[in-house]
């Protein structure tokens, strides 16, 4: 068994011991942000990071009302612009596992320098991001070994979505939260149960809104492992010009879990279909089968791990080890 | 000619009577904004507008020292979030040639439900979009035929530009600004007069900073065009893990004129070249040359050109008819 799928399997555990270790360190990171009053957020991360991010863009955007800006870390590496924001309630979040990103610690910096609170989720404690911000919340999955993250990703969506569900104060939500081990635990089983798995020359995965994050971590995940061309799209952006490259050599995987994105998805499903491309669908009742009753704002947290499966299979196909992907390195330090 | 090319070698003419007939609106925009204090920038776009978009973000960024959140136009159009800024001083543009996707729209009416300013950029001062938004600003470069955009987008940047040099109140800017039909003109007599163009499975395109924007621009139109897999990526955000399904078939399109930016797309450009791609430059004295003198913070406005011709270029070798994509309109109703 590569570690890579090790990871994979690990995540229900990984993220049960999340929830429990972190729960106190979120729900004073909650008490703090709720006692600035309602800002705005910017957040800065690279490659699987920034999807988290998107998936926050979301969540608090539509769990909360605030605006989230994904913030170009190169403004402050290459111009030292300062954009940050920077009146009360404002708040800069920073996202990677490593916290080694110097670009992002960067922006961090920038939002100390204007007075603005800082936030760092990462797996690593003692790293520049985490000193770099006033406030961290450890990942806490154990080290990730697999240059792919996998246990990281989904660590932070979960870390995002309990500290929306202390911050909204809510029974339910935290309910809701508290089941997503078990959620990922059954999601990962009919995963990797799943067959049918075809090589592909290029893969399009389609989601929108909450699951936009769903689907460019999919692409990435498959691109590093497998080595094909593999594009995140959400269904309206694609409409916009980017379809007239998916044709019969496309496998388009569409992220349709229940919820206001799905019929969106659906839609752009028929229009690859139109252009002959092949499809798997990650929803519930799927080819790629998700569990049921989950709410859509939780639904990345599960609907990404199909895709995870998907990506080390399709590695497999195109004979590429998925713990040695090739020229890549796990810690990225971009400046 | 087709229509495309026609518009592309309209350019320059286009630039030149937008930036006169649109001066005094593009001032009285500057005074209204100034007058409400620096607050956060939201804009909502798709397709190239969403590109004009990234411009801004670094466009404000740094020459105002402005945050710019780029909007998730589907946290309206799904969700009714109201996750728009709306505070003393924060402004919500939208962008877009038609003013006609609803989701856009859905962004700008959110803002006005909360109180912000809100401004549209569109080359229809009668379109949805325009009687969404307190001020308009027409594009007014003449009716784009063609369903790829051109015009309009080298339009929306020179608004924005000539937008921040009055906000700048700064002479020199706008001496640069008034420049730019005659810096494009330079830049499309160069683009069409270049030759060597090949035919490529797969295309990267890879800039950083403020030409990120002219990077996923260029990306857009050889894809819409040509029907190739071709995608825009930021040199930083390539290393995180993308680069791993660049190889023999890539055509990588370096976008490194001048300034900040260079050394890292020019780092990007050995890494995939490493990987066996080959490489095509737009920059000064460059195979696809552009016009010396430019600031780095115009330098998108020309830059885009020669990959519009290649584009152009691409889509005649592949046998495609410029002015009628498969299967794409001129205006996209994204809801």
């Amino acid at each position: 068994v590569s570690r890579l799928e090790h990871e994979i399997r690990e995540q229900p555990e990984a993220l049960a011991r999340l929830l429990a270790d972190e729960r106190g360190q979120i729900a004073a990171l909650a008490r703090a942000l709720a006692g600035r009053g309602a800002g705005s957020v910017m957040i800065a991360a690279r490659g699987s990071s920034d999807n988290a991010a998107r998936y926050a863009q979301y969540l608090l955007g539509e769990r909360l009302g605030l605006p989230v800006a994904l913030a170009a870390p190169s403004l402050e590496s290459l111009h030292g612009a300062g954009a940050v924001p920077g009146r009360a309630g404002d708040v800069v979040l920073g996202i990677s596992q490593s916290g080694r990103s110097p670009d992002v610690v960067g922006v961090l910096d920038a939002a100390r320098a204007a007075g603005t609170a800082t936030v760092a989720i990462t797996n690593d404690a003692g790293s520049p991001l985490a000193r770099a911000a006033e406030l961290v919340v450890e990942l806490g999955v154990g080290e990730e070994r697999s240059v792919a993250a996998t246990k990281t990703y989904t660590g932070s969506l979960a870390v995002l979505a309990a500290l929306v569900a202390e911050l909204r104060d809510d029974d339910a939500d935290r309910a809701a939260v508290r089941r997503l081990p078990a959620v990922v635990a059954e999601a990962v089983d009919a995963a990797f149960a799943a067959g049918g798995f075809a090589a592909a020359a290029h893969v399009v995965a389609v989601g929108r809104g909450y699951n936009l994050a769903t689907a460019m971590e999919i692409a990435l995940k498959v691109r590093e492992l497998s080595g094909i061309v593999a594009e995140g799209f959400s269904s309206a952006d694609l409409m916009h010009g980017p379809i007239a490259a998916v044709g019969p050599e496309t496998l388009a995987v569409l992220v349709a879990p229940p919820g206001a994105a799905r019929p969106s998805v659906l839609e752009a499903a028929d229009a690859v279909r139109d252009r002959g491309a092949s499809t798997l669908e990650i929803g519930e009742g799927a080819e790629l089968p998700l569990p049921p009753g989950v709410p859509e704002w939780l639904s990345p947290v599960a609907a990404v791990v199909p895709g995870q499966v998907l990506a080390l299979r399709l590695a497999a196909l195109a004979g590429r080890d998925a713990d040695a992907p090739a020229g890549l390195s796990k810690v990225t330090e971009t400046r």
